[in-house]
């Protein structure tokens, strides 16, 4: 059997999205299966039946990479807190995923880590981590997705940062004013407060209420109800309704506060920003990027750029198929240095 | 000649300090010279004239450290901008120090960097980095300075964070509330503005100018006017000025929404806090960790250390020296690959 082929995964509360290739195209066969919020041991098994679906004959799977929200020791292999998945909570993933693939080299990382890894390797940052003379010296990325909540990830010199209690990159809880609007947390003013749909939506709503709100969001919010998205506003901000786009501005300045204070603590390369609520593009980053470059003390770094992200809802699982093959790569080197010894 | 001493210098406005030892204990000798702050090869010459008085018979500088506050571009070995020393901007440090300590080995590092990898290899920070089995793994660390501003420091894996255009660890600036004090960089709610001493002593004189000022702190900040300390302001909160208790709680917790804010970002083995301004001690660190812990989202990161440095005003010198050490041991350990190959 060729064990040629590498698979990355990313498991959300409803589907597992996965990617199957190789270590330079990681998006042969892309697809989706349930995911089981109760247990990831029939979650694996139902991957496990996909690919074999996908496989020619002859190949097998070298090694497969996991991405999943919440807390994940890298060390141990055990999922710590998961909102999303209750019923994986303690899981022991690496042993898991390695009687769904066995033979397979294990990889795992947190969702919006994996996230970065794809976009580091496949997507926005892939031009990164090169000095002016050509050498490649490993990018220094942050990412931020905004989505219902934020999230965030870090990677220094090519390699993620999970922190030293696997709690690092939770940049959505930055404290940005602590008089600001009420977290999902329980503390004022994060960064996700201001700029992750739920915050948004909040902000809106409340604009809405106000007398002197703009009718056409007063009857977009009051039409809408529960149904209204980031999507709608943005909409409306792009038909110029001023109070819509105000939402965005002032979402973005936010944005740019969150992300000029990490350009003066870590000066990376680039700053990736995804997730649904980055769909309204300029309308959120322009604000950002000018908010940002007030904030960074150092003039070179002022010009940072920071672009959206490019692999969209895939990101994780190419991620995750990336970081399986890279821990393959090491594995074999490791191999072929104890051979030649 | 025995190359085996190892020389850490410190360069301020005033003063180079300078520590004069081996690797394991760099402060065998220590003191200051002048530093002109026209000119860094006059500066040097001094250092150099003072280190041979030092110098044992037949002893000679097998690497020489300097830490230098502005921007430091470690791969040029050029000085960016450095308020404190006009004449220095543009200078080829590296090349100066060559000079003045022919043959030696030169290192070069920004001030807070170099006090951080002072205070990870001697200080707060020497039981730091390793796993729960013993294994050493390089320290993930992170120091604030309140001195007059604030300066920061980063250590991922047991290397400084340099950043891409040397622009990294400028916590001092990560903005705390755009509606805050201003600070000396022309933004607004500035983690300097709050605790660097000139915002202190700002917040200081704002309160006594108060109606409501308690006596002690109205007569302290008239008694004293320009020569008023942040001292000063710590012995009169000590004897149960509330006012001035009230300062510090203020200072501390904005310090530790900086803190928490990177505890979320990095999740580092520990923070350390220096400067004069964390003389104040509990008064400004316990409004700190408990600040801090509010914010912090992964539990296990919310007991993170947050302690005092250890080496005061010799943490530069003597992390300026540890890194010149390292920078010789890789030098010789790559000379003793290449003969071997």
């Amino acid at each position: 059997m060729n064990r040629s082929l590498i698979l990355g995964a990313d498991v959300g509360g409803t589907y597992v999205k996965y990617a199957l290739g190789d270590g330079d195209e990681p998006g042969r066969w892309t697809g989706e299966v349930p995911s089981d919020p109760a247990s990831p041991a029939i979650t694996f098994g139902r991957l496990a039946a996909r690919v074999a679906e996908l496989l020619p004959p002859d190949a097998g799977i070298g090694a497969a990479g996991l991405a999943c929200a919440g807390i994940v020791d890298v060390r141990t292999g055990r999922l710590g807190r998961t909102p999303n998945l209750p019923g994986w909570e303690g899981a022991d993933l690496a042993g898991l995923m390695g009687a769904a693939f066995p033979g397979a080299a294990i990889a795992l990382a947190n969702d919006v880590n994996a996230a970065l890894a794809g976009e580091a390797r496949f997507g926005a940052g892939k031009d990164s981590g090169e000095k002016d003379d050509g050498e490649r010296v490993g990018s220094d990325l942050v990412m931020l997705a905004l989505g219902t909540g934020v999230g965030g990830a870090v990677m220094i010199e090519g390699r993620l940062l999970v922190g030293h209690r696997f709690g690092a990159g939770e940049i959505g809880h930055t404290v940005l004013d602590p008089a600001g609007p009420l977290c999902n947390c329980g503390n004022r003013g994060c960064l996700e407060a201001y700029a992750g749909s739920r915050g948004l939506l909040a902000a809106a709503r409340r604009r809405a209420a106000a007398p002197d709100c703009s009718p056409g969001l007063r009857a977009l919010v009051a039409e809408r109800g529960g149904e209204l998205t980031t999507r709608d506003l943005a909409e409306s901000a792009t038909a110029s309704d001023l109070d819509a786009a105000a939402l965005f501005r002032e979402a973005g300045e936010r944005l740019g506060q969150a992300v000029g204070n990490l350009l003066n603590v870590l000066d990376p390369d680039l700053v990736i920003i995804g997730g649904g609520v980055a769909a309204a593009g300029e309308l959120l980053l322009g604000p950002c990027r000018e908010a940002a470059a007030r904030i960074v003390l150092c003039e070179a770094a002022r010009s940072t750029p920071i672009v959206p992200a490019r692999l969209g809802s895939s990101a994780a699982a190419f991620g995750a198929a990336h970081l399986a093959a890279t821990h393959l790569a090491a594995i074999r080197l490791a191999a072929e240095a104890r051979e030649r010894s």
